[in-house]
């Protein structure tokens, strides 16, 4: 790997100089810094060119980098090859000297390279520990669908507390708004669970993308983990596609109805569509919940070519008859409009807490009919919800069987075992 | 009518006299002041004695004056009796100057029937109007079980606004907060959704017992009756006992099912029995919605040697799966118990707004098992509780059809055609 790189790091500076560009080669996050985690595959590189200069010049520089490339769009464009085996980022940033005047986000990782490279020296080990202990219980990662801890912030916290083993220690007495401050710069307010205050940039959390159900995991994983140290919290057991006649014994067991939208997602990265996939499940699930279909729990998947929405339902059918609520009975023009309405009243108007109430012909008594006929006018996230109107196929109860994908049967083995921490008997 | 009461309280004077008792026979209530509800029959007369004298030589005169009758008991003794078709409450209390210095609360009424005797001249009219609107839509009377608008209120409101057209008018603009203070005595602070300062007694509220529904309901029915007058509203369709075929009918129209638990029911007043009926309720409620079986509505009625508590439910078969939601994790020994309990688990434990959750199988996949086992550990209101665990029966679905008695059949007739005001169609 070090090899690999440096011929890389070579070759992009002498790609500057013969094109005239002053520009800083630099290895960024954890290759740079000896905390680097067998198995993991991403090597990121950043061009940092003077701010009277273009970033477009270092994209330039990318592209002739490696030839077989991608380009891609974060805050700024940059280049995504797979190269050796590697993930390879080629970041365009900006050379400055005061990380708290940013042109952009990654403007600042030079200097968070810079901070750990000379206070880690001898700690690398811990950090990997803590890194792989976090990524066997799936808490690494600050990308928008794990919402865990960067590789950063696992580095401040090994340099707080001096040890993997002092760090799970610590997390006994962790609660939700703690504020870490390496630096004690006094920190700006912010309403994560967890403040790290960022030792080069005092005005942001190192800890903002972490959330409140990651940061309670890692707080139990650690607790059992001390109570009952074993390998299985580093190399969890790989989850493999539910066959057929698990997938029977589960619904089985569990009597409930799952419902299953699959769609044709569009083609964006994860840290787009992911957000929106929760927003899907929010929004199916508030329908649901609204209309008396009560949800034990949903979960959201897109890969590849197919996208899954699944709603496990305590209540998949209703009477005939739902109650309606309506105005404050002192509202005189809303309850005149209110008892105009033309609907068959099986009971009422009668009166509930100040308000007039009718019991009415429930239109939606199954799910199905609901999702096929009011899907299309949710809300289901920006890119999602064309991708989801324009097709989506319905499955319920035993049809989810027909599903053949390895994909869909892996997210059901994940979804149906859910885990905070290996159990003991695994 | 008025003769038979003309007798009554001669006679009581009488027999005061002949024992040496200074003691005022006062008629209390609408007999009184010339508002006398036809078909009401209710005749209040009010024994009133020195300070200084013992009310229970009050009650000797009552129970000469009529040999058939039997005590009862609210704030004191009081003597009550079935006589020439009218019931006859006998009132023993004290003579005082001031009302704001009550020894109890019936020490009041006599003022109350001076206040209103003196001012109603000419209204009386209006007054029986309102009573008899009050009435058909099932809003007269300050009893716990109506929790409406005693015959006092609706004099004073009749006074307030000068007539029946002038108080329903009043009441579009009636919002709850509203306060009536009639001698500008300034009010104590309520927080009933209607005060009426009682003009005798400053710190009272004439309309304590009224309840947010029913002043509601009244404003609700004034606007119907004002857009469309009608004598149902004062002579509403009486209810009958519902029929088999009726009682299938609006079964396969909702669609729901309905619990009844049938017990024998303490012989106590309503005004004891009514609140415990609403506790009950709400307990059994609480339960069955904590279990997860939906409750669109329930009631409870007295009748003689039967009791019935009846549950309408929008599920009553779940899964076998259950959420079972665990302390926050951060909480250590409460997440070592919670994870140390026996039981088995089918997914999890998982985070869930930092609290850690088990899906467990459910013990109670129907209400019957669940009310079966729990009815008899619930609060189900302080006489209530031992009458019902000691001996309920359970019928649900078509076993209602089973309960053969005309009073259960007009309470559910009552609750399927619950109402506000007539229809229109009436």
């Amino acid at each position: 790997m070090e090899r690999f790189v440096g011929e890389l790091l070579a070759r992009a500076g002498e790609l500057a100089r013969s094109q005239g560009l002053p520009c800083q080669v630099v290895l960024g996050g954890s290759a740079a810094r000896g905390t680097w985690l067998a198995g993991d595959h991403d090597i990121d590189i950043f061009l940092c060119v003077p701010e009277h200069r273009e970033l477009e010049e270092a994209m330039a520089i990318g592209r002739q980098l490696v030839l077989e490339h991608e380009e891609r769009y974060a805050e700024h464009p940059y280049v995504h090859a797979s190269l050796g085996g590697f993930d390879l980022d080629i970041v365009p940033c900006f050379s400055i000297s005061d990380p708290s005047h940013l042109r952009s986000a990654v403007d600042r990782t030079p200097f968070h390279t810079r901070y750990v490279a000379g206070r880690i020296r001898g700690l690398e080990d811990q950090v990997l520990l803590l890194k792989a202990f976090m990524k066997g219980i799936g808490v690494y990662g600050s990308e928008l669908r794990t919402g865990g801890f960067s590789g950063y912030l696992t580095e401040l916290l090994v340099l707080k507390y001096g040890s993997f083993a002092a760090v799970l220690e610590a997390s006994a007495s962790w609660r939700p708004g703690l504020v870490i401050d390496l630096e004690n710069h006094g920190s700006a307010i912010h309403t994560q669970p967890l403040v790290v205050v960022d030792p080069v940039d005092p005005r942001r959390n190192v800890a903002a993308a972490l959330t409140l159900d990651r940061f309670a995991q890692f707080i139990g994983a650690a607790r059992q983990f001390m109570a009952a140290p074993h390998e299985r919290f580093f190399f969890p057991a790989p989850a493999e596609p539910l066959k057929d006649g698990e997938l029977v014994r589960a619904l089985q067991a569990r009597k409930t109805m799952i419902i299953v939208v699959e769609f044709r997602p569009p083609d964006l990265v994860e840290d787009i569509i992911y957000p929106q996939l929760q927003k899907a499940q929010a929004s199916i699930r508030s329908l649901l919940d609204r209309e008396g279909f009560s949800v034990l729990r949903s979960g959201g998947n897109v890969s590849g070519q197919w996208g899954w929405l699944l709603f496990e339902l305590l209540v998949w059918e209703l009477p005939g008859v739902k109650k309606h609520p309506g105005p404050p009975v002192w509202e005189g023009q809303h309850l005149d409009s209110f008892l105009q309405e033309d609907r068959l009243i099986l009971s009422g108007p009668y009166i509930e807490e100040g308000r007039a109430v009718v019991e009415v012909l429930r239109k939606y008594r199954r799910p199905d009919d609901l999702l096929r006929d009011r899907l299309g006018s949710l809300s289901l996230g920006h890119h999602l919800s064309p991708s989801i109107r324009s097709s989506f196929v319905l499955y319920q109860g035993w049809e989810i069987l027909s599903i053949q994908s390895q994909d869909f049967r892996l997210f059901l083995s994940r979804y149906l075992s859910l885990r905070a921490w290996p159990a003991a008997q695994d």
